[in-house]
């Protein structure tokens, strides 16, 4: 299991990355023949035409990739500003020592074996990191494949890449190498640009947040795509991802571990503690990092949100030849969450006008077969669409030609008419093709002679991408709201028991619902009185954990005679199934009916920290398996978002004629038993309280538990 | 709109629609080097080597195509098989008439302007083709671009196709020709290998039902992909849907229309349940149609089945060189229901101790970065999670070279580990590529070459290919059980009031609760004591449809005083509020409480005649929006099936310690009550009994509705 680590940030100023990434001058370090790895980032600075110097390191100065080398970092004599090392494992400490004498500050440790292989190689990853340190070193890895720069042109990586690679604005990050050579093998195929293509390895120093972050502040960059198998500094990643949003990049991750057998699978190979993967459903919502499912969802959203940027919040409208599309368009736009735009009544009176008799003017738009006839249809639907006061993105289906075929003269014709539809169109523009399929040599002249927009395929990820691209967008304005200062800590002992954990909530500004200790059954009865309507006994000792199993509890009680007996009938009842359990007396509280019961429970996640679940109560909890997840503190708003996100809304709205809730109240409350379980420190592992219950204006938490550490 | 029909299945015998599908000397009526549909479909025969005569027919006689012309079908002089039509609308009945006369029974309208293009042209087809019947014709379209028989060679069609395609098992049908040429096209990048792409046009005769009997009983058809914008024949349609099924050849559908957007025009003027699409839904699963949603996964999927044919029940295990690949099999397959194998013990230690010692025994299998070094691991890992027991599927993760570019010697070597790996396996096998691209020239070569079986790209389309694939397989073996005798008609008048409706209920088996007719309150007084608990009062009257409103109900009466009081109160209400209805009393019922209220409703769908709705009733229905939907009649089995749909199986099963219901009661009311909608007849528009009551063992209707034509 990899040595967990602050990441750089934490120990490193962001300045060292940033020298590694632009590295203007390189050394391989272990350059020999008959290693693969030095041959292959050779290979790989030669083919991005890295205009910098390249120093070949090898140990016994024996000759390596056709040239001379040198035997050690020192006897390069001049300033070099990356090493790419690439040495045995038992090398690896003298080369970081060579490295740093000769002021080589950053490096990729490619070599393998260390925490990737088990217990010892944790251990022995963990020295080389310490020496690391020691020397003020910033590497990349160890057991990384590196990175390329597409930008500068710095190829410091074994990736198996094929270059050409389109320069762009799409910028990969991957916990695994052989899936940030897949990401960039698809970006090559779909000829989406990229900045950046970089394989974190074990992240024993330099993790992915640190990159989120880099690439949150590279200019190229636009938009961020990771594949992740776990977030090593879960809070550095959120600064990362907040940085990200406020500088307008959406970052997209493809964290596996979703279901219960990749987290078995991913235990194994990687030893990572996986938490409940909907925590980080909830982290990204929270921070607007867009999940997505695919490595093509991934590349394709990130390649469409770097072309169009953020999205103003009007509708999608798209034009098609083919009804067909138009139908699936909708179908699977609807699906994925896609608004389209309702033309308005002008723009369908001019889109009937162009449209031949049979033609419906609509959206999406069958522009008819009568496009084959007279192209400029295409030209002047797009146009008349794009005009719409309510489109913010304007989309046309049509497929590009295969391969390195020519372009038949009538496609010629229609996709110029295309062309100029989308450039005359006040938002951005994509065309969509009906299958996803590699973009070929003739499709991609034509994009660039055409100039067209972004390009996507098939219609299905094209609409998940649209479909991302506009809740990212919607949450891209969302103010930023700085954290709310921590609740004053706890100073008192760990509330244990209900009745503490109930008078805790209390004294911490929870609605808790009224009650009083009684030690008699004339305090009982008299109690009782005091309450207006039914009443519930409930035993007060320390000793018993269970009240129903031990017969401590009687609900609906109505009159003197009841509260009495029902006294007596606990006493005994405990006295027999509880022998020797110290009785403080009964708590009597009012009975409550109806309403609606939330549960609000707050767990302790070993990544994110506590973490707030809320849904609806009693039965409907399992029975709908339906619970909205938030990091603490949550605000009253973020409780009411929470509300929003399941049936609970619906209930406490006033369904079906009920009376509808205080939700102002209840928001409140839920916010405030988040920040009771914050201020309870770290050793709190959850509070739960079940119900909380709600009824017109009252709230009311009925019942509560903590468990503790040990 | 369309004209409906009936098909050629009613109105030809199947072999007139075989004679045109594997047509062996055909006639080009109307070809012209004007007319660019007689240059396609010369240039489809001539690629596809079409081995028989072509005959080209042009009403002036003059050269066309390179070629010299007959003026008529009558001047050929020798029997021709199908005729290929492109004169102008106005032509086509003459056309018609010589080719009948010519003796050519087969054909296809490829002329449009027909009832795609409105009112008008919808007569005109009509007009045309009940010539066509009159003359014993079979055709396909109008507005059709035809069809291709690669097995055959015969292109019939003008398909934009680029030849050659790969002739498989996969027979294409498609209501949209634009979508046909897309799925060839899409079926060309991936070399899935297709038997026919047939391309329906209006349907006017030879429809969708007519070419899915037809492929389910051609030979060379192993899989049927089917894009569908409308049903129009749902008997037959689900007759040729059971034939696939017994004859063990898949039916995937993308049927559009499923989305609110696309529904809405149909909705507009149809009504309620009208494009309820969960119809389909619900339709399919019952013929074991897989429906899918995008292009590609339903050409994925034909093509998966096709090579696989049914699997057998046992679990899928993979193997991959990179861990990433392995989680997002793992997550992707999940999701999207795809079982894995648990391997067994003995599966797990040949892994262990063929795998480095980091490496973990595991499925999905990650063979560690060692097979680089030592390919054989691939094999070596295959054979042995091959020979697991309850491995049904073996697959391989590895991506195919790029393009044209040839295999690297490594890459090479460990597709060759790969092929002999996956071909040790006694199950069938898969390769899957990590995202989708096209075949290129050398992946094909390396398929070919290395007699790969079928191979599948991405992991997340592929993974809901081998989902839907486990999913059809499952539904393959269930015996298709005949339907059953259809219920003895009613014969008496229709049940109107809600007493009439269960009345008639009760008389068809369905238990209903017991109920006394109390014209005065001293009847009511005594039903309502021989009634065990508190009754109910309900208003009996011709004239009062909505009792609450009237004030005409009263619930929990626990006592004479009680029911007394509640009977004036009604009268006097009733006859305040809908003064000269006629009143004959009022009904004494048991109350009930408690228990699991399931909603039971039966409505009319315009396309597939009664269905039943069967979900959680009161509260529940609306805000789970949740309902099991089925075809009637639906046999106490299959209401089992509907009951499993929906959370109600979970509370009918005694969730949280409240009793379990008689399920056994439960199914057979339910089947009750379809029987008793069916018996009704085609003026019944719905029935819907609103609670079913479930409490233990007892199972009664307390409320029902009926809504009938006009």
């Amino acid at each position: 299991m990899p040595t967990s680590s602050n990441g750089v940030a934490a120990t490193l100023e962001r300045g060292s990355l940033a020298r590694l990434m632009r590295a203007r001058s390189v050394a391989i370090v272990g350059a020999s023949n008959s290693n693969p790895w030095s041959m292959l980032v050779a290979s790989t600075l030669k083919a991005l035409a890295f205009p910098g110097p390249v120093h070949l390191i090898n140990k016994r100065g024996s000759p390596a990739l056709g040239r001379e080398t040198m035997a050690s970092c020192t006897a390069i004599g001049e300033p070099v500003d990356a090493a790419f090392i690439v040495v045995p494992a038992e090398g690896v400490g003298d080369a970081l020592r060579d490295m740093a004498e000769a002021g080589i500050r950053q490096g990729v440790l490619v070599t393998s074996g260390f925490a990737e292989t088990g217990a010892e190689g944790a251990a022995e990853q963990a020295r080389v990191f310490a020496l690391a340190r020691e020397l003020g070193l910033t590497l990349l890895g160890p057991n990384s494949v590196g990175f390329a720069n597409f930008v500068d042109r710095v190829g410091l990586g074994a990736l198996p890449l094929r270059l050409p690679v389109t320069v762009g604005g799409v910028g990969v990050v991957s916990q695994s190498g052989a899936t940030c050579g897949q990401m960039v093998r698809f970006a090559q195929q779909q000829d989406i640009g990229l900045s950046y293509a970089i394989a974190t390895g074990n992240e024993a120093m330099v993790d992915l947040a640190d990159l989120v972050d880099f690439l949150a502040g590279d200019e190229a960059t636009r938009a961020i795509a990771v594949f992740a198998e776990t977030i090593r500094s879960p809070e550095r990643f959120a600064e990362g991802a907040l940085r990200a949003l406020v500088a307008g990049k959406p970052l997209a991750v493809l964290k596996v571990g979703r279901g219960a057998l990749s987290a078995e699978v991913a235990k194994a190979h990687t030893g990572a503690l996986v938490g409940d993967d909907r925590v980080f459903d909830a982290v990204c919502r929270e921070l607007g990092v867009i999940r997505v499912d695919s490595l093509e969802l991934l590349l394709q959203t990130s390649q469409l949100l770097a072309s169009t940027g953020r999205l103003n919040g009007k509708g999608f409208a798209v034009a098609s030849i083919s009804g067909g599309a138009c139908e699936m368009t909708a179908d699977l736009g609807e699906a994925a969450g896609v608004r389209f735009t309702r033309l308005a009544a002008p723009t369908l009176e001019r889109l009937g006008a162009a449209l031949p008799a049979f033609g419906h003017a609509n959206n999406p738009l069958d522009v008819t077969g009568d496009a084959m006839r007279d192209p400029t249809l295409f030209e002047r639907s797009l146009q008349t669409m794009g005009e719409d006061p309510d489109v913010g993105l304007l989309g046309c289906i049509f497929d590009l030609p295969i391969g390195d075929s020519d372009v038949s003269p009538v496609t010629k014709v229609m996709l110029e008419n295309i062309a100029r539809g989308l450039a005359a169109a006040p938002c951005p523009t994509v065309l969509i093709e009906q299958t996803l399929g590699n973009r070929g040599v003739a499709g991609a002249a034509v994009i660039k002679d055409l100039g067209l927009p972004v390009v996507i395929g098939g219609i299905d990820y094209a609409m998940r991408a649209v479909g991302h691209a506009m809740q990212w967008s919607r949450n891209a304005v969302r103010p930023v709201v700085p954290p709310a200062p921590p609740p004053a800590p706890h100073v008192g002992g760990r509330p244990v028991s209900e009745r503490q954990v109930l008078d805790y909530l209390g004294s911490r500004g929870v609605p808790v619902i009224s009650a009083t200790v009684a030690a008699t059954r004339d305090q009982a009865v008299a109690a009782a009185r005091a309450v207006d309507g039914p009443v519930v006994l409930k035993i007060l000792s320390p000793d018993i954990q269970h009240k129903t199993e031990a017969g401590g509890l009687a609900l609906d009680l109505a009159d003197d005679a009841a509260v009495a007996a029902a006294f007596d009938a606990i006493m005994a009842s405990v006295a027999l199934k509880v022998p020797g359990a110290r009785i403080e007396g009964v708590v009597v509280s009012p009975m409550r009916r109806g309403g609606v019961e939330l549960l609000v429970g707050v767990a302790r996640d070993p990544s994110w920290g506590l973490v707030m679940a809320l849904g609806l109560g009693g039965v409907w909890v399992e029975l709908l398996n339906e619970a909205a997840l938030g990091r603490l503190p949550v605000t009253p708003d973020q409780a009411g978002e929470l509300i929003g996100q399941t049936r609970a809304g619906i209930l406490l709205a006033g369904y079906r004629g009920a009376q509808a809730a205080d939700l102002d109240a209840v928001r409140k409350a839920i916010a405030a038993i988040g920040d009771a379980a914050l201020a309870l420190g770290p050793d709190l592992m959850s509070l739960e309280v079940n119900p909380l219950w709600v009824s017109g204006g009252a709230v009311e938490c009925l019942d509560a538990l903590a468990i503790w550490k040990d």
